[in-house]
């Protein structure tokens, strides 16, 4: 038995993904670029990907540019905004639980003059809107948010950010950071507020390299990789066609059972939620809050060093996360859990549980059951009758 | 019968390579930022990959970073230098044949400030190494060259280059676009004086959406995507497990046969050549030089419009080229056969044959044959009895 649940980290790609790539590549392999029926093939394959992304966002197939994936987007989005118009203020204010990509982009940035203020979070993961609404002036000419928090599940209020985006500075536009919420919640970009968006395809079972961006198509943005004009010259290099055609067809099948989806792993969730609690689990602290993402639980054990459960859990096949992917390998504390305050044991003992589709019932019970041998083993006891 | 000669734009990927692309996206799908074993053996998989390419190159693997292609390499190379190093010198020397990931990025250096000198080319698509030599000077940070010209073959005499460098000034570094040439033809960095390179995977059998960029290690560069710092922090965002591994399988199999390969296609170009001679073909002009990469053949038709026999070829399944593939949608006259000085009806009627070990002799006979029908059906002819 194999038990993958670090779906925000990636996933695994639909068969049938993988078997239209397959085609795609044997037979459909011409450059779009070409301008004979091997290259206009290809083009109309991304075509109907586009339309199919754009669809699934409620918006224009000419404001959806196809990326190398969620990092190219966002850097897309901020610099490409920020270059084409520096007129309009070199003020970004940003979140401290965004992703690495956002997070250093606007290190860049700070380097090149531009000023960036990072709002803080609650105890649950939520943007303070206070402190949002109180530094959005008139320099602001970008705020870039993520939808959910790729640690936590924790939902960011982009409606309430847009209303108070218009009120304190319409011309500020709004990036959002979808990737994790695309294809598992609602993400309209139109009645939301939203002027940018980035997605990624390898977290809805779609191939990795390919990604995508919508900019409404009243905004100017400059590239930052330039060439041969592809993506209406937004973003040049050869099409990743098979890369962009099995994005499209993820995002079919995800939407087709976007709710679906979303209530069997809402029931998984809850079923590793109660078990835990039914079990008796000595201490543990969920982090991920009620309201949040149902793909994504944050859970602490305190006395324990996540990593060492995380190796334990691997020999028995169990695959998760401690802190984010991006950002575990550098084996510093989580900077998401860090802006919730979380004490310090409570973040070196954190580990994500990630979900999809893919997982099931037994998968819940087979992982709890292993915590259960394996947590007692590895938990550090302080003193000896203390 | 279907006959590709349109491999300088994209190649078919081998079966192998598809094959192994599926086996990873089915079964070894792990993020390779993952701690667990799923990441891990994404990673150890990436290693082999980039071991493949960097022993190909006769670099050092630290020397070599993945990227979503060629363009992206390129446009790395040129902007992530020049912003690292701004002290150097705000002088770049590249040549006007270059492909428009060079030509298009130095265009924005230009608006940024840097002074760009375009060198000339011979009647045979050669870079004029004078003009070359009188253009470097003390401010030149960068050169930048293509070894194999994507539309005619020419190949750039780049050790001549790299030893001019060293002449005129040693601190002025060279990037070389190697994408027509790698896996053709001797790429070798270190032997040939060249400090950064970029290769790209899908013009060798490889999947679309990966290349690399070699640099030497003693050279500080600038990402331009920021994000989870993957590939030693100079290129963030997941990566295309996939794509990257696919890319390593075709170098592999395109380095097992390279000599092979090239005389296998080398023949046919002589082919169709001779071909073209024998059948006394009325009026034609081979714009390739005839020690140029045996992979291209760029021939003049004059009195056809390019386009229009094209179209009659793809009617019999045979796809070519007019220009290169990444500029042939914008129906300008090709800048390199212009750079080339030939008369504007050559440049016209000027189709490219590009070749790769896929072919058959029974491709070259096929497409003569075909040619000899359409070319009387689509000659314009001047005057009545002129």
């Amino acid at each position: 038995m194999e038990v993958y649940l670090d779906n925000s980290a990636t996933t695994r790609p639909y068969d049938e993904v993988i078997e239209y790539m397959n085609e795609i590549n044997k037979y459909m392999y011409g450059n779009p670029s070409s301008l004979h029926t091997k290259g206009i093939e290809a083009e109309k394959l991304i075509k109907k990907a586009r339309e199919t992304i754009s669809e699934s966002l409620g918006v224009s197939s000419k404001e959806v540019y196809f990326t190398s994936g969620g990092t190219e987007s966002i850097n897309l989005a901020i610099r490409g905004y920020l270059e084409a118009n520096p007129r309009l203020g070199n003020h970004i204010v940003t979140t401290k639980i965004e992703h690495p990509a956002t997070l250093e982009v606007c290190k860049y940035l700070e380097e090149k003059g531009y000023k960036v203020d990072y709002i803080g979070v609650d105890e649950k993961g939520v943007v303070r809107l206070k402190e949002l609404e109180e530094k959005i002036n008139d320099k602001t000419a970008l705020i870039s948010v993520m939808m959910v928090n790729n640690e936590t599940g924790s939902i960011q209020p982009v409606d309430e950010i847009a209303a108070i985006r218009n009120a304190r500075n319409r011309d500020a536009v709004m990036h959002v950071d979808a990737v994790q919420a695309y294809g598992k919640m609602q993400v309209l970009p139109y009645k939301q507020g939203i002027d940018m968006l980035s997605v990624s395809s390898h977290k809805i079972h779609g191939p990795k390299g390919t990604g995508a961006l919508y900019v409404n198509r009243k905004l100017r943005i400059k590239p930052i990789i330039f060439g041969g004009g592809q993506e209406s010259s937004l973003r040049s290099g050869t099409e990743n066609v098979p890369g962009i055609c099995g994005f499209g067809l993820a995002v079919e099948k995800t939407f087709e059972k976007i709710e679906e989806n979303r209530l069997k792993v809402e029931k998984l969730r809850s079923l590793l939620c109660d078990m835990l609690k039914k079990e008796g689990f000595e201490e543990y602290k969920i982090n991920s809050p009620d309201n949040g993402s149902p793909y994504i639980l944050n859970i602490s054990f305190p006395n324990v060093k996540a990593e060492v459960l995380l190796h334990h859990l691997e020999e028995k096949k169990i695959f998760v996360s401690t802190g984010s992917a991006c950002s575990s390998r550098k084996r510093k504390l989580s900077h998401v859990l860090e802006a919730m305050s979380l004490r310090t044991c409570d973040i070196e003992g954190a580990v994500r549980f990630s979900f999809s589709s893919f997982n099931t019932e037994e998968d819940i019970i087979y992982t709890v059951d292993a915590l259960k041998e394996i947590l007692p083993k590895i938990r550090i006891r302080h003193g000896g009758k203390r």
